[in-house]
């Protein structure tokens, strides 16, 4: 039976990034050596990260000015490093979710935090608008994809303060005006590449303003310097993330890739919408994810959440039950997803709707 | 012709756990979907992760008391982290070179340090002795093994005070005396796994007794709560992790390798005493690691110092060149190098002599 990967990270990556993998792995470059054994200093593997990193700023078109970083550790390691590298005095925070939530209670050790929206007393339903944010703000934080919540920023903001965006769960899924912000950081095991790395894409002029001393492995300028290398970087993930933007070129870079996200996230909020066994959580179709979409069982029909989960899984839809923290569901439509795979999940849900 | 993969780390896998990585990567654990795309929760992935430590404690007869993560970032990050989690007032540090330098470096950040000795003055061309330890030093800090340098402190120091080690590059080649130590780290990438991960074995009661505020990501205690799984592991390197540990556990464990590890260093450190063109660059025995042999033209023979690099190239001996600080040669000979390659790197030499 054709399984369909909805899990909401690490999750689904494009065929060809496995494939290249496998191959990588065989042998890497004509080295006659595997990629998860080869030296990071060896010249087939800097060529692999510069690659990467030109595959990076073309597809996103970043300006001048600008560095890309992969870094150990995940985006809950940039929880502390953004505030660590650029919170001097004061830092606004947007708080719309789990994610949000956890990186303004890092910034809380290294200075004043102002959570200038929050949308958690509606279990974080909705995008807060119309906030103030304070002039004398060192940054603003936002992050862009909830994922738990299945809310999204899907524009890109204008502030006269730098933006700090975390935007794990949807790089790549849609052009980023890159000017707008000051730094984008990610993990890549949504859109990228295996978990296990960080994508930071920072400005270079709004670094060096904070006197704190910083940990050689925790300050933007020490892996600018060391142009990602300052110790021994994930090689293998870079690899396959370079597989993943070749793919992603290939397919015609994040203009067309978001026109099938927001083809795939119809067809299945569309459904949400029409089926009388369920219901979205996000009511405000400007505020809807197109990366995870959350969805619940409608009030009459709750004791089907169970059945419905059995039976989805039955029919090979996995991961998704929604996060430990919600319940519900969750299904989680990233780049690699293809249309068959939303396809196939509404005609199941057409199903338990004539069943039940 | 037959590649020979001498690099210092990355560095060569068993074919064992490259076998196995691409299965993984074709269907992991039989759940249809790739390692590189399973959600890190699913039951089968929480089966690995639990099983890589299993067998972590195993091998290395890991005591109660004592907790194993696996953590992004790498060695290099451990260098802040030790400090941040253990040094209150004072911490004490033995400088065997470059990474025990760094590690020094990142510590008075955190408090006053104490280099109780070094061999910096001798190019790190041995293990410093009888040197005196503050007894009100929080931690006293070693590098087992110095990858550059290629020296290697075999045995377990006896320390009145919490002994701490970076044992990145010596892990799983002999049975380690986890009591004697408060804490040991490392990166994955010379016995282990691919790059991208460090592992801590620490043992619980050594944590909680500074007062600093630590950011969550960088506290070991949060790890632990969370079992390795607070923010999204290396999910790819943890299961390649379980491959290399089951293929050590199935030849035998840390005693067999240690005897074969004793064998292949034997063969080349008596090739470089023997051959009249080179010349090992720690004088010692006691002081030549077993995983990284170093060695040096003979003064005579400084010129043919290129041509014997590129000799050794043309004959598929990969990553023999010193590092870049040092020059010279180096030949790592780590867990899953196999004795063949000692061998066809001992005929070269010889072969070289002869031609010379």
């Amino acid at each position: 039976m054709k399984k369909h990967n909805f899990y909401a990270g690490p999750s689904i990556l494009p065929q060809y990034t496995i494939d290249k993998s496998i191959e990588g792995i065989k042998d890497f470059a004509g080295t006659g050596l595997s990629i998860l054994e080869i030296s990071h200093r060896s010249k087939e593997f800097v060529a692999c990260i510069n690659g990467t990193i030109a595959l990076f700023k073309e597809l996103l078109e970043i300006p001048a000015g600008y560095q890309v970083l992969f870094l150990g550790g995940g985006a809950s390691l940039q929880f502390a490093m953004v505030p660590m590298n650029m919170l001097n005095k004061k830092a606004a925070y947007l708080n719309t979710g789990e994610w949000a939530s956890k990186a303004l209670k890092e910034a809380k050790l290294f200075g004043e935090v102002v959570e200038v929206a929050s949308s958690k007393e509606k279990l974080f339903n909705y995008i807060p608008k119309n906030y103030i944010i304070p002039a004398d703000a060192d940054y603003f934080h936002i992050t862009s994809n909830n994922t738990i919540y299945g809310t999204e920023i899907k524009k890109d903001l204008d502030m006269k303060i730098p933006l700090v965006a975390d935007m794990s769960s949807d790089i790549f899924s849609r052009p980023v005006d890159i000017s707008k912000y000051s730094l984008i950081y990610g993990g890549a095991q949504k859109n990228l590449a295996p978990a296990g790395m960080a994508f930071v894409v920072v400005k270079e002029d709004v670094l060096g303003k904070v006197s704190r001393p910083i940990p050689s492995m925790l300050d933007y300028k020490v892996h600018i310097k060391g142009e990602s290398m300052f110790n021994t970087p994930p090689v293998f993930t870079i690899f396959a993330a370079q597989q993943t933007l070749t793919w992603l070129k290939n397919i015609g870079g994040v203009k067309a890739i978001q026109k099938k996200n927001i083809e795939k996230a119809k067809i299945l909020y569309d459904e949400i919408d029409r089926n009388r066994l369920f219901k979205p959580t996000i009511a405000d179709p400007e505020d809807r994810s197109l990366m995870n979409i959350c969805f619940v069982m409608a009030p009459e029909y709750k004791d089907l959440e169970k059945p419905f989960a059995e039976f989805a899984k039955s029919k090979g839809m996995l991961g998704i039950e929604g996060h430990r923290s919600t319940g519900g569901f969750r299904a989680s439509t990233y780049n690699a997803l293809p249309k068959e795979s939303v396809e196939a999940l509404v005609s199941i849900m057409k199903e338990f709707e004539l069943k039940n």
